[in-house]
């Protein structure tokens, strides 16, 4: 077959896809919420009835990873063992006991010429997904647009094609077992990258793309889409110790945003200390060091915590290490702690340690990061932790949703009008 | 001076133009709402104390249309006198006075481990406004920014350039006069058309874009955009007469939708009648002949009102004709006008005529347009017939916000969470 008769098909099999998702969105858009629930409730459910070929498919995945020298943490994050299913399931159950955004009323009112005005949420069509190696994306993601109407188009990374061709079947299945046209879950069927390109031009069919993983995969999206895009970008995640803090607290919360799971988006990458909390250094770096953080700080970080701390540069207050490594810096005021977070910070998340009230308002009004929380961990920016149920990501671009988003966040409303007879003057 | 250097030199001042934006954002998102209204309200008075300056610099675009031979519409919507001044300003003074939506919680709750998680609304942060040839879209684009707390690059067509040139100064000046940077408001001060193509790419800088305009304009400006673009498209926008309207309703909302205002985008293009209300087909049709509207109409239609109706073809039933012509289509059930209005509409605005209130709400949960309507006028779909205030657009795509959008669809909200000592288990 010619090169140009491959992308002819490529071409014509996304299109089709879009096309049949179109479809099946409208339907979607007008399914029960408890037929929604159930037909989650069956996907959950296939998922543990087919946990022995999802662990085969995915065996697939591993040996070719392992042929090609993937690295352990790369391999690690492919593997599906029999625990880890059940953990799809249970995310999938979890969306299904959420409660269902669609057909609520965000809010109404009535006009004075009495016109009965509401903002109702409805789905936002299609959307498609794309994501890179963990597999656990294809089933989550799933999840989370059927709950909220929409279909998706799912386009994994090429080491997990089977993994997620596997996951994707069996979903597909429960969903006809439950009366739901299987088209609400489509995963694109080829790993050639050229399939990104033909869907994120399909403005008229898929309402929205997200895509998940490293920069490199975000940019090419954005570059290439005219589909609106929410960008789940990188964390480099803030704690600002104010003048005022509580000591242990200050430890405590550093210690855990550092350390309870590095190498997520949430982490703490930057510690800000203000000069008159600098004494505190000492007791707040050492669990850390215990705990085999390489600490990375200004000269004044460096004077009070020793030579053995290396000296920060510009590349440390942009970095998002997602490893043992903290950056570390003393400031002079509350504003310039602002001011280092607006220009190196990433939108992500950002927290200040303080007893002094103003102190906390100026700090949550000034900074615009989605997610800035007084006295606590940067680990609750997390759609579960937050109340939202599972989520679909952390969004740092301000359109539509800006932080953790969860199954609310994927509908849209519409406005509906209710008169009798009301024209206009 | 060469191309090259041209081109360096338009990329290296929209840049500037944006970054000074995003300086400005970051002051406008900590100014208080009485100083945002206060800077409204100087602009206003602005506009009125220059409409001598404003009215000139117009007249020499008026010159240069006519010398060119533009469109005595086009002329026309170009045209600022005396009273369109005083319009201006009166749109802007209603802004001021409507409530600021920045810092306002959207909602807020407790979760069991004492955290308090509220979403608080914050501005977007810099908008660029793409747009044609009507100068009032300077000063009501500026306004509705501005009362959301965002910076606004204002990119206007060249037909009006001095007219654009002298609004947007008369309102920087204002600002400066009311302490607030004028960088709030920048016009781009070319009218080459590579600058959009610089602006739009402007990612890291520029949070939204909204063009206005025509097609070939927001086709443009979507391709070439890395910024989240929210579209106003085109309006094809229906009336659905059940079988069991009222005769009169029917009758008069369908003149209102049609002849209150034939030009706009929320005004009626195609009416669906089911078959078993045809016989109303006169009485509707009657008053709108009168008016000298043209219709084209299906065979069954035709059949009922005569052979000088045309036959409509695909053409009309996609038409957007913002003029004196009406697509008419009789159909055998409600099923059939929401699969007409899903294959045919733009998402815009559609209302059904029924004394069935289960045919209502079976319509109202069908259509997925941004306005859906019960026994009212297409012509309510408006930001200030809805109670939103004065709207920067209506947007047909369905990301952020659907349908008319005021100051409050500039905003976005974030995640502030209060909590005292809490990190994760």
């Amino acid at each position: 077959m010619s090169g140009t008769s491959g992308a002819r098909d490529l071409r014509a099999e996304v299109l089709e896809q879009a096309r049949r998702a179109r479809v099946a969105a409208r339907e979607l858009a007008r399914t029960l919420p408890v037929a929604k629930a159930a037909a989650l409730e069956a996907m959950a459910a296939a998922l543990d009835a087919n946990a022995d070929a999802i662990e085969a498919a995915n065996g697939v995945d591993l040996r070719r990873a392992q042929e090609q020298g993937l690295g352990a943490a790369m391999v690690d994050r492919l593997r599906l063992d029999r625990q880890r299913i059940a953990g799809l399931a249970s995310a999938v159950r979890e969306v299904a006991a959420q409660p269902d955004p669609v057909g609520e009323t965000a809010e109404s009112w009535t006009r004075p010429n009495g016109l009965h005005v509401a903002r109702v949420r409805i789905p936002l069509g299609v959307v498609a997904v794309i994501y890179e190696s963990r597999p656990n994306v294809t089933s989550d993601a799933a999840a989370l647009c059927l709950k909220a109407g929409n279909a998706v188009i799912l386009r994994g990374g090429k080491e997990a094609f089977h993994s997620n061709t596997a996951i994707a079947g069996v979903l597909r299945a429960a969903l006809a077992g439950a009366g739901v046209t299987p088209d609400a879950i489509q995963l694109v069927g080829t790993t050639d990258r050229a399939a990104i390109r033909e869907l994120v031009q399909l403005e008229d069919l898929i309402d929205l793309v997200i895509p998940r993983g490293g920069e490199a995969l975000i940019r090419a999206v954005c570059e290439a889409s005219r589909v609106p895009v929410l960008k789940h970008a990188k964390g480099v995640c803030h704690v600002y110790v104010d003048e005022d803090a509580d000591p242990d607290m200050a430890a405590s919360i550093v210690y855990n945003a550092k350390m309870q799971r590095p190498g997520v988006c949430n982490a703490l990458e930057t510690l800000l200390v203000h000069a008159r909390a600098a004494r505190l250094l000492p007791a707040i770096a050492a669990p850390l060091r215990t705990a085999g953080v390489e600490l990375r700080g200004c000269e004044r970080t460096r004077a009070i915590l020793g030579d053995d701390v290396a000296p920060a540069t510009l590349e440390d207050w942009h970095a998002e290490y997602l490893d043992l490594i903290l950056a570390v810096r003393v400031v002079d005021s509350l504003e310039e702690a602002v001011e280092h977070i607006a220009h190196y910070g990433s939108n992500h998340t950002e927290a200040i340690v303080t007893r002094d009230e103003a102190h906390a308002r100026e700090f949550v009004s000034a900074v615009q990061s989605s997610t800035v929380l007084v006295n606590a961990s940067t680990r609750f920016a997390d759609g579960g932790e937050l109340g939202l149920g599972a989520e679909i990501g952390i969004s740092t671009s301000k359109l539509h949703a800006y932080g953790p988003m969860g199954a609310r966040e994927l509908t849209t409303t519409k406005f509906v009008v209710l008169g009798d007879g009301q024209v206009r003057e």
